[in-house]
């Protein structure tokens, strides 16, 4: 039904999709199919539902909780041919594209109207709009302009049982349950994607970033509260350690001030606007102890310095051999407590680690920095980056802020939820997917609720939660 | 377990509680409990699940679609004692309050550092923030800051089996399933809140309301369309039509000019900002015909202006004996087309609607004029207010935009949705919910997916959606 150029088969070609952006997890898959149209998303997905084969889709596999992670004997729906843009509506300020279409791709496309897509994460010129959905994927940008979630109006979904549904509408509160947002950021689990409709946001009239210079992580981020307080809501606020500013440094060249905390402050808006918080917002830096507060004077600097930051995770390469990129959330004043046991368990471990944060949000990303091929230092590793992830709970936080739960981090779930917050889950997930084959053994932690079977879980509605004793 | 005090038997008290502010539809209760704490909803919903007794949570019963309309041989469960504000965390912007508080009240209590609760729906000086969870409640300032659903971070729920859960996460975009967003406007079929935690906003510097008076209402929705365009986006954009005009002035005299189209728009922010784009939208008022636009010169007289628009709805009372307030969306782009068809419906059948819309996010609230005594009026009025909503949806909009689907527009759903999108809906409904008895014969078309039988439906979930066949 895909044709013969829609199957791989062969060994070595299944390897290009053996994992995703988590390269420490890697499962063959038994075939990947290659899709062209809703029809034949339709018509694989019936076939999987009535043979019990499980699925996972992928668009451009940059995801970092192992989302995308083939299940053995499974298939895996790669989107690379379904990447048209459907319609574009500037007047209601809506788009609606294929899953398999890159992020940049959507901005590209109504860029000429004055428009763009708001959702930025570090992969977007790479990683794909579907991709996006199943991960409510984030970005510098979503302190001001929210994350994925925020921004998908509405969906045509294939689920698990091979029906079409469409979730959402283009207008605002649509009735009944928001199915739409159940769906975005449930990571494969309760169906495939074949439309997106997206809400593309008016480009401002003028963008600028401010480079804050401090001598602490704590003063930064006593900077960021101070801005949020006036009641100032920036474009993005971003706050960076020494150890990723030199990193930084020496892999792009951005022309980072060599500090102990780096703070950049973009704000977007009207020229009049931008220029009198930027003046707030330059004077609560200085109140903070900033001792430089550098606009970039031009988009060409205003772009490297974006380029700086969004090359920190990889340019973490050059501190270590082997580095885990962390991410977790805390409530945005518990900023200076949690950064203060990140470095006492760091040097209790004996290893480093280096902050990037969206400090706004309280999302951060600890990098744990290692050397795997010191017996014991990788377990030490993955050990202190799951502690940190407790931590955020413990302060009232999340383990994730945009990079998923995956197959990395399904018992860290279970620190953070209550049993019955999670059987609530597992029952819809139940609902949308009786015979777990959507992205099966992903997300929740196991073995939970379904009654484990050899390949796939085959578990009953009525055997959990002490539903069945209703019936 | 309530006490004596707790439990309403006596048929003449029963009577407060068989309507909400739907008042057409009218079922007596079988009993009122009014629970004091969690414990007490906790002990009660498990004795209902027992017992298989419908239940529905009632607040202040200011809804307008028979949300709280109780169930024959049904409990009401008000929580007019669970009215405790249970915590403020003002430097993360939050507050956790108990269902039974008043949405005015949330706004006082953190009005004096300085933020208040967006979500500002008409009757919120006495409806509940336990009633606007279940229906997603809005208001005129909901363009710039958003639904209920967008200020909710975390729920405390006592699901339909007896069972606590929490949903949510007081930080950015939580891991697993958004059953926070699933359960906002799910309208009481999915459990009963006993907690809610709120997201809080920083109250403006400056607050500016323009009445700008024009000869058309579609010249007044061209001019939303650009101030839109231009990047500006107010607190609030309202439309009110001659009729509507008119009654307001009667009814509490805010002032407005005798016009066609009264365009409202409430800018709020730094002085400097709002100074700026007042000055922009005053321009494109004029651009598009407005003869007149003027600012409330103070607080005061501000404050008339809202009340003016607030009152819209009872100041149709002077203009019938009786009025259907209907709600419906559209893309704000159709608005001309909407309104040209309304008038010729209406012209077609001899009745008079009036219009109040809040024109920035395409809702509209067309109320149809008739007389109950004149034989055949009534049914004449309900047929058009229902051939209204079903335009909104031809023309990509929706049912409803703030004032849920409830008992009132079960039907029309159906007309917005397909046989597999309300499938998935009730499967998710059948996850929570088995036994059916959290606000029964609700929001859902009937008969659909559950076999129906006297008193409750008692639906096995495998009956449903071809699930069965799995098994």
């Amino acid at each position: 039904m895909v044709g013969a150029d829609g199957i791989i088969i062969e060994r070595n070609q299944l390897q290009t999709y053996e994992c995703d952006g988590l390269t420490a997890l890697r499962t063959l898959p038994a075939a990947v199919v290659l899709p062209r149209s809703r029809d034949e998303v339709q018509a694989i997905v019936r076939i999987c539902a009535q043979h019990r084969i499980p699925f996972v889709a992928r668009g451009a596999g940059t995801g970092l909780s192992g989302g995308a992670l083939p299940s053995a004997n499974g298939i895996v729906m790669s989107f690379a041919r379904m990447n048209r843009i459907l319609a574009v509506d500037i007047p209601n300020q809506r788009i609606t594209v294929e899953p398999g279409v890159i992020n940049t791709h959507v901005t590209q496309r109504v860029a000429p109207s004055g428009y763009f897509y708001a959702p930025d994460p570090s992969s977007q010129s790479v990683c794909t709009i579907g991709g996006n959905v199943a991960e409510n994927a984030g970005g510098a940008h979503c302190l001001k302009y929210g994350f994925t979630t925020t921004h998908v109006l509405a969906l045509d979904v294939i689920l698990p049982s091979g029906e079409f549904a469409q979730f959402g509408s283009t207008t605002v509160d649509a009735p009944g349950y928001d199915l739409t947002g159940v769906f975005v950021g449930s990571e494969g689990t309760l169906g495939v994607v074949t439309a997106i409709t997206l809400r593309i946001v008016k480009r401002a009239e003028t963008v600028q970033v401010l480079l804050a210079a401090y001598n602490s992580i704590a003063a930064a981020g006593q900077t960021v509260s101070d801005i949020i307080a006036a009641s100032i809501l920036p474009a993005a606020m971003e706050i960076m350690d020494r150890l990723s500013i030199e990193a930084a440094e020496a892999s792009v060249h951005p022309n980072y001030p060599s500090c102990d905390a780096l703070l950049l402050v973009e704000l977007d808006g009207p020229d009049a606007e931008v220029n009198l918080h930027m003046q707030q917002i330059r004077e609560i830096c200085r109140a903070n102890g900033a001792w430089e507060d550098r606009l970039a004077q031009s988009e060409q600097e205003r772009l490297l310095v974006w380029k700086g930051r969004k090359a920190a995770f990889a340019a973490a390469g050059r501190l270590a051999p082997n580095y885990i990129v962390q991410d977790g959330v805390i409530p945005r004043t518990k900023l200076p407590i949690i950064l203060e046991e990140i470095g006492r368990m760091a040097a209790e471990t004996g290893l480093r680690v280096t902050n990037v944060f969206h400090a706004g949000d309280g999302n951060l990303h600890p990098i744990v920095l290692y050397n795997a091929s010191i017996p014991g230092q990788e377990e030490i590793a993955v050990d202190l980056s799951i502690r940190i992830l407790h931590r955020c709970v413990d302060h009232g936080g999340s383990i994730t802020g945009e990079h998923g739960v995956g197959k990395e981090k399904q018992q860290a779930l279970g620190y953070m939820y209550t049993e019955p917050d999670l059987n609530t889950m597992q029952l819809v997930r139940c609902a949308f997917d009786p015979q777990q084959i959507a992205n099966p053994d992903k997300l929740f932690p196991r073995p939970r609720l379904c009654g484990e079977k050899p390949g796939i879980y085959i578990p009953h509605p009525l055997e959990v939660a002490g539903v069945a004793e209703y019936f």
